[in-house]
């Protein structure tokens, strides 16, 4: 293990976190809110921590193992959040720790489900702007990941690109990681900037649906990283406008899609941009279900369109894995909460900020499956998978079958576990499958959509296990698994990679 | 596709089962009841019409591909379905062909599930004698496999072992089929010979325990299947009796386990027989979740001895996918629930008459993910998933992951048609989860434990959907999908073989 490489990422990550809390401290300043300090001291400390951290280079020969790069992804994560938490204790919101880490997890992986509700006493609405502009702005910084951003800001000489790229492979969502550009902090760069105007365009259409700016930039933040916190205890519910619904459904959507696609558009090949597979699929599904639960909810309103409206919100809230919500879906039908639950799983595209299992992951998946029916009844051929018009190398299918195993397994431990603390089936069932996909909600009374629900009500280790669970989904397994990785075997491994 | 070929096994098959009807009718005759008819002209119908079939004998030199063999078992199953429905319509007990239809494919699959109680004014013990062994009786004959059956007793120069394999392969559960001797007929014969001997055993051991011979026979069919129809309204719990619970518990997990370990045993090979890693792991899962279900309900009952008992059977018939019930476990803690439906999915042993995934298809899957963890970390490695102490061949793994995949989308499509139907989360989820596995039972109020529950209470086109599941279970897909491939693309494949 190179620890003082790991050391020195950390290091990074943990300082380009703390300048960009500058965001919040200003909006904290700015209303002259009596939390300042809660996060201008967290902000301080990060920023001088991570200096520190950074003080010794790795020499420019020093390699990097991919056991490296998910073990920096993984720790980095967990620290962030460790430290991220620090806001909502210091201002006395979040007192309990594990309500403030589960808080800051569900932030950071872009779940969005959160531990304030009716339920607890307390609300996102009772929050300082300050402390609800951070809680969204971790949805942000998690959505697009830490280290991509750190690969995009620091200079040129730090990093050979080759080194980054495990890294990078550990923090992207999807079955394989692709650069837009051959080198990895323009590819960064290139991401980010499209990010951030992406962001930008979306405040824009906010503001001129009559929303304030405070709120509009929040709920950019959140839609961006599809995470889901709002500053209203009834989510966009709160907002008696359709347009502001449709602006955001569609946003929600955009989000989801894989950013290379807006590169290949912006630099002009827009054809190729259409034909992405993985895109038309997520649109199909989107459509499809769509269709189906506008047909399945009609009968409860009064307007086909506000049914539709509805419908169309909570497909995009739940496949992009953002989580926000307008209608109390949990009165809906069990064919369209069947639906939603299955959207949560699919989840968005590869190399989007979306969660779940990804779509591409999907169809790599499927098509395996058809060729192994083919090769049952005709063992002569030689067969190979095909995804986006080319055929997906024998390790990227092998991964995804195994990725499909090793999920299950951790979705099935932690239906049990919380079977285990006496929780019915549906919360139980429910709250895993929010966690593990990055969604949000659930379903049933204690954590569904209706107004005052919350995670908060759950015992504090259930807190910590679910946002255990957070981490595996928004990382894909592998970085935190390899933290857990006994010593022992990890020592043997590095014996078995000395003598290869 | 070879016509001929597939008629005549198909002719084998029916009249093999027009023979074995001949228990049902005795004791039909024995008990003088008005509804023997129902029973003799279905028998004279089958022996008559598989003669027909088996007229033309297909020619020493015909090949049989390995669709051919998916296409007899498949096609087998079904018309065997349809006659096999005959006497309960014929008898008045079941007059609807939907029902009669899952009724019969519920005995065939050894899943259980009965259109049959309270909620619909038919119940299993309202049935004559002679029927409702005849409903037993197709677990048994379900249970090995048809085709098994014909090889036993088929005359040996009629086909060459190496056609019948594919056959063979279609019909056994697990993800390898293995021959016990170097002959197939042979093989054959001697699992039906152990399957024989140990239905007998069970037989033995229920009248100990005072139960009438008629109920022993009847249950002990119903058990050797791992199928669950009993006479009784209230199945194994209408007997007050912990020595015939223990009985049934013992026997459920013994005919769960793999054929193959009992002819090790009677050869003399005990320790190679108990060194198999399947049955070991199958073990440790019954004993660890009947612990855990013990001490989880053991709040609920005056004697720990008694929890145990009820945990035991549970867990026996749901792991075994046999589906007795002696517990209302819709009572039990969420807990012991989430643990009795995941025992739904693991289901039994390969090469046993036990449903479910099967546990050696589970083992490869787990090995073959924690393979690509390693090869993720890594990649100059060459690995062997192992299992049984072996390298499991590259195909096999394959085959269970497309396996497991193909199972998961097939399970989404069910649970999502029964959601279309207005049917509640529950009864949906567990009404496909008991179905796909060959259990049996759900949960909920609908199709749970209590006594009186029923799928009667489905619209026909449910009762008709499930029945594919069942069969799509219990021949582990390919058998079926074969069925409803289309005939174009077959043409071409069939094209596609001839040049290769």
């Amino acid at each position: 293990m190179n620890i003082r490489l790991i050391t020195y990422m950390l290091g990074q990550v943990i300082r380009a976190t703390g300048a960009v809390m500058v965001i919040p401290v200003c909006c904290s300043i700015w209303y002259r809110e009596d939390t300042w300090y809660a996060l201008v001291f967290p902000m301080l400390f990060m920023l001088l921590f991570g200096t520190v951290l950074t003080h010794y280079r790795p020499a420019d020969g020093e390699g990097m193992q991919a056991r490296d790069g998910l073990v920096a992804v993984g720790l980095a994560w967990i620290v962030l959040s460790l430290l991220g938490m620090l806001p909502f204790i210091l201002s006395g919101d979040l007192i309990h720790p594990a309500d403030a880490f589960f808080e800051t997890v569900s932030g950071f992986t872009t779940t969005g489900a959160t531990v304030m509700g009716e339920a607890v006493g307390v609300n996102p609405a009772d929050l300082d702007r300050g402390i609800a502009m951070w809680r969204s702005l971790t949805h942000w910084i998690g959505g697009m990941g830490v280290l991509v951003f750190v690969m995009a800001v620091m200079p040129k000489q730090d990093f050979k690109s080759t080194r980054l790229m495990h890294a990078m492979r550990a923090e992207v969502p999807g079955p394989v990681a692709t650069k837009v550009v051959p080198t990895l902090r323009h590819s960064a760069r290139i991401m980010y900037g499209i990010y951030i105007a992406m962001t930008v365009l979306m405040v824009v259409f906010l503001l001129a649906g009559g929303m304030s700016l405070y709120d509009a930039v929040l709920h950019s933040l959140s839609t961006a990283g599809t995470g889901g916190f709002s500053n209203m205890n009834a989510s966009i519910g709160a907002y008696d406008s359709s347009y502001i619904h449709w602006v955001i459904t569609i946003f929600m959507l955009l989000f989801s899609i894989n950013f290379n696609l807006y590169y290949l558009i912006i630099t002009g090949h827009v054809l190729q941009a259409l034909r992405c597979e993985e895109m038309r699929w997520f649109l199909i599904v989107v459509g499809g279900v769509t269709a189906i639960i506008t047909l399945n909810i009609s009968s409860l309103y009064d307007h086909v369109g506000i049914a539709l409206r509805d419908a169309a919100f909570q497909v995009a809230a739940f496949i992009s894995t953002t989580g926000f919500n307008t209608a109390n879906y949990d009165h809906w039908p069990a064919l369209s909460q069947g639906l939603l639950v299955l959207l949560m799983f699919i989840g968005g595209c590869a190399g989007s900020t979306a969660g779940g299992i990804k779509v591409s992951r999907l169809v790599i998946l499927i098509r395996s499956a058809g060729r192994e029916v083919r090769n049952i009844l005709f063992p002569r051929e030689v067969r190979c998978v095909r995804a986006e018009e080319r055929a997906v190398d024998e390790d990227t299918v092998r991964g995804a079958n195994a990725y499909i195993v090793l999920y299950l397994l951790f979705f099935v431990a932690g239906v049990l576990l919380l079977l285990g603390d006496g929780l019915d089936l549906v919360t139980s069932f429910t709250a895993v499958t929010s966690c593990i996909n990055n969604v949000g909600p659930g379903f049933g009374t204690l954590i569904g959509a209706t107004a005052g629900s919350s995670f908060g009500v759950f015992s504090p280790w259930v807190k910590i296990l679910l946002s255990f669970i957070m981490l595996l989904g928004r990382l894909e397994l592998f970085p935190i698994l390899m933290l857990f990785y006994p010593a022992s075997r990890r020592g043997k491994m590095k014996k078995l990679i000395k003598n290869s």
